[in-house]
């Protein structure tokens, strides 16, 4: 039996239904818990499940979703389910975290969880800091959130458990490198490039489709995805940006521009310093001009090099795909959602 | 065979041993690899290295692996060691992020993990804020932590597994009430015994004795242990407090005094406030006079009242014990750490 297009579309919306339940399910649990000892003890967990509820592309879960399905697994299985519920989780949590990270104060359209609180603080006029309270709160929030996805890992077979380890590691190393290259002024586009990969192309496409073959115990699918995920991982943080660089905030559901403002040497900005001297110039100096910046960035053609970059990124991917031994469908599919992020508006 | 007091305290310390040992290994060899993508990957690991290394009680691996044992683990199998370890680095993550929230500068002697490097970001000179730039670092480093925490779980058994959630939970939720019962000034001695509990006493000494215990197979000895470290747990805290209102900072390795400060309603102040009308009138108030405070609670007999209450709930821990289906040299040893925790100084 050959299965559609629109078969495997269903399936996995079947699923990804499933993932959206299981979210709901524990966090309204969880909420009802701490709730029956003070109705303060439900804070953080609110905080997640908020944040979880306002939104957001479920390109984690989806990509382990169907990872696993187009590997063959048992669409009647409920670790997959799990695994990548758990994965929205550590998402929200890593969100929650770097927004204190960064001070970026809107998230999936509302306040972000530390912006929240410590105006909530300043509201009740309570004691101590509000910034201090509203931090506070991010950083437990974001620690629960954690702690939730560890539950549902609590039935991830063993074989994937090193995997689902180490993409929690290199979400943390990468963000370091991140504030700290932001922080130093570092000037090195091999190792902007390396965060990148790190922080968003593994993360966010490369290590859920893994973890969803691994859950289905289809090891040997493990190059294609590689080639695939690290391919349009890099397009999808380009694309991320862009988006920052060139797009709206309304659109995007968050504050945008804010890399330059913040002298994040981005994926971008690392290929416009190797392609104009005038880029590197503006970067090396201390203080950034960053009117400048972004009319150099306009200007220089390098929208138009990186569009075609991302061009060649979603080809690498897709090949792979091709290539590989997967149901014909499934190929498609994969296909298809290399075409979405890649070429997403927000 | 019958075991002595010394076999079963040189066995626990030869399990200790392998303890420190896993814990420096494994963050040697998670430095190394990180190290060698940039140097800069490595400052996360070296946080919670450095904190590691600073010292610290142990009593959370020492509770663990004791449970472990008296239960009648094997003492050749490595799952309870990587448990143990596992205990620490959640402790060090907690702490790390605990003294964010409290903005607490010292622990362990040293500065904490957020003031060393908001010192660096200033002595250096570096973009952008200090105190975000510590802060965010503190709060990777404590993330990293856990990380690190749930890698050496990957051994733990299914059955313990839920009880090891439910530690991390209470850590987050006990932490969470601590902050905002302080920052609304709630005034609710029955909400601070039962943070107090949750906090300290489930975590520090009741879950790690049952995690032990769970490791080794033993479900029966639920019951024994919940007494034995609920009432320990309430005596390692009230000595906590004890130490914070009346001790002195070099000989805790910390600041004291902060609680008062901080208008934090620990076990002593609910306590005080029940027994001395003065005490709830001077806390009522939005801004506390601390050295009042301190003048009533140092006055007004509470310290003898609490030491009281100590050897009460030691005299409760022992008792658990010593009903127990347990080995007669384990029962002495679980008494001789319960006063050794309701005793100590620091």
């Amino acid at each position: 039996m050959t299965s559609t297009a629109a078969d495997v579309r269903a399936l996995r919306n079947r699923l990804m239904e499933q993932v959206e339940a299981r979210l709901t399910d524990l966090l309204d649990t969880e909420r009802k818990r701490w709730a029956e000892v003070d109705p303060r003890a439900a804070v953080p967990v609110d905080a997640v499940a908020d944040l979880v509820a306002a939104g957001g592309k479920r390109l984690r879960p989806a990509f382990c979703v169907s990872g696993y399905l187009a590997a063959g697994g048992d669409p009647g299985d409920r670790a997959v389910v799990d695994c990548a519920a758990a994965l929205e989780l550590v998402h929200a949590g890593a969100l929650i975290h770097d927004d204190v990270l960064d001070a970026s104060d809107l998230r999936r359209g509302a306040p972000a969880v530390h912006t929240r609180y410590t105006a909530e603080h300043r509201f009740r006029g309570w004691r101590g800091e509000a910034r201090r309270y509203g931090e506070g709160t991010a950083i437990l929030s974001g620690d629960l959130a954690n702690i939730l996805a560890d539950r549902l890992t609590q039935s991830l077979p063993a074989r994937a458990r090193p995997l689902w380890n180490e993409l929690l590691t290199e979400i943390i190393i990468g963000q370091f490198l991140d504030v700290t290259v932001a922080a130093e002024g570092v000037v090195d586009p091999e190792l902007s490039r390396w965060i990148a990969v790190c922080k968003s192309g593994r993360y966010s496409i490369h290590r859920p489709l893994l973890l969803g073959a691994l859950v289905a115990g289809r090891e040997d699918l493990a190059a294609t995805f590689e080639e695939y995920g690290e391919a349009l991982g890099e397009a999808f943080q380009l694309r991320d940006d862009l988006i920052d660089a060139f797009g709206r905030s309304e659109a995007a559901g968050k504050p945008v521009g804010l890399d330059l403002e913040q002298h994040k040497m981005t994926l971008l900005l690392a290929l416009a310093v190797r392609r104009d001297p005038r880029v590197r110039e503006l970067v090396d100096s201390p203080e950034w001009d960053v009117p400048a910046l972004r009319d150099l960035l306009s200007g220089s053609g390098i929208r138009t090099e990186i569009e075609r970059r991302i061009d060649g990124l979603v080809a690498r991917a897709v090949a792979a795909v091709n290539q590989a031994e997967l149901d014909e469908a499934w190929r498609g599919e994969l296909v298809v959602m290399a075409r979405e992020v890649a070429y997403r508006d927000r």
